[in-house]
């Protein structure tokens, strides 16, 4: 069973509404609150060369991603740490509170175990109005899909290239685009942590729409060759950029550095440059 | 390094007021949200003879205990599983979900993850008024000091009691005592998952008091010898009763089953029948 798959099953039991946006939204009054939760474990999500401070960081990143993703803004993390090693949890948590200062999301609490390999699980809720929620489902067909940034950094990191290695090791999630995008009037929204063809996968399913894109438009890795930087921006993971769908009186984004790179189209279909785009990515196989 | 030892690093980082309570408290317009995080593990937390429904239960449970012990109504869970066997999922999923349909709870979202040991992340959020709060802290001298239910019975248990099974495999979380307590004017609470005696310690070191308890009062298990009984409710785990303080007035508490067990005093020690209660009880050690 791959994650995907998994989910299925999860559905079965507590219903779809819950598993197909980035974050859980819960009427709040006026408002929203979104929540969502991440578990990163040691050896399958941090690179080896990470630090503890750069752990910490990145597990409040993660989740911080996910509440941007829905047009929110963060208000609070908890963070539950199985430890492997008690001389880490200082950086750990420096690391983790850093990152929350950043993005003006409070630290609030947590959770202390040990555990055999580091497992680190953010919580996070932020708060939206209404108006300005955005999910992964609502895109109209002819509308652009965009993404902020450059996608395939992180794995290019990953793979040799160090110049890029903040990008993997630092990853800055898109809190203040998100919020603008939601305001903007972006009609789906998802973040790209498992790379481009993946989440538009995600998107399409959570939207019943499909997506058809120019190869020639996704933003290129400067310095790497044309073919390998859409290979890392399609299939590679560990990105925090946003994946947004918005009709074209939307653009530009005023503070949003964003590029469209196709169009939403209803045949359920992901086209690159005409041809069916390969659903593969970063996943976990089971 | 015992649990206690390394909160007081934690503290150095992030600030003693977000870890001295059962739950993170953030202001949200009249009222507060609390919020609450828990990290369980098969091997540590969980007896053998547990099913997989019953984890999901007891997962949730004891992070809707911690918000009762503020006083508030739990909103939302959020679950991150690492899933050790895939074919857990079902299980686990509907015992959590039970335990948020039997105390009104949504469970909104989670997480997937693949771990070598089961490991469950329960994250909840409650709301509460902000006069009907109940910290750790706030206890007067002169205060009666009480606890819901009868301590002991879940490490009872453990111990091969096999009547009291129940509470050591399906705990019952204190919500809507909790909540009443609230409303009733507590004037400290936590919950006693830990014990009573090692509870009574950091509720003291919470609320700058001391205790003084009679081991008469302490509720006595039924069909148990009174001296193992005593044994169990002052240093077993695994309960999830509340421990609260409040004034003579507050009794008897109308819909709450709770006996006083002595009260609050100004010099710090807590004694039983007038000598030192040793400081020991349910932890982790490092």
């Amino acid at each position: 069973l791959d994650d995907r798959e998994l989910l299925q099953r999860v559905m079965e039991v507590v219903g779809k509404d819950c598993c197909l946006d980035d974050c859980a939204v819960i009427p709040a009054g006026d408002r929203y609150l979104v929540a969502s939760t991440d578990m990163l474990h040691r050896k399958t999500d941090f690179p080896e060369r990470m630090t503890e401070w750069q752990i910490g960081w990145t597990s409040v990143a993660v989740t911080l991603s996910d509440i941007a993703a829905m047009g929110a803004r963060p208000c609070f993390v908890l963070l539950a740490i199985g430890l492997d090693d008690t001389s880490s949890i200082i950086p750990l948590l420096k690391g983790a509170k850093e990152c929350c200062d950043t993005y003006g999301a409070e630290l609030a609490g947590g959770d202390l175990d040990h555990h055999d390999e580091l497992t680190m699980v953010s919580s996070g809720v932020g708060e939206v109005s209404r108006a300005h929620l955005v999910r992964r489902r609502g895109a109209v067909p002819g509308d652009l899909v965009c993404v902020t940034g450059i996608p395939g950094r992180a794995q290019a990191a990953l793979e040799g290239y160090s110049e890029f290695d903040r990008f993997l090791l630092e990853p800055r999630p898109r809190v203040r685009e998100g919020r603008i995008l939601g305001e903007s009037g972006a009609t789906s929204m998802m973040d790209l942590s498992d790379g481009l063809a993946l989440s538009l996968y995600d998107l399409s399913l959570a939207g019943d729409s499909g997506f058809a894109l120019e190869s020639g438009k996704i933003p290129a890795i400067p310095g790497i060759p044309r073919d390998k930087s859409l290979e890392l921006a399609l299939f590679g993971g560990g990105d925090y950029e946003l994946l947004f769908t918005g009709g074209c009186d939307l653009f530009p984004v005023k503070g949003v550095e964003a590029t469209p790179i196709g169009h939403v189209t209803s045949d359920n279909e992901i086209t690159l440059d005409g041809s069916v785009l390969p659903r593969r990515g970063y996943q976990h196989h089971w």
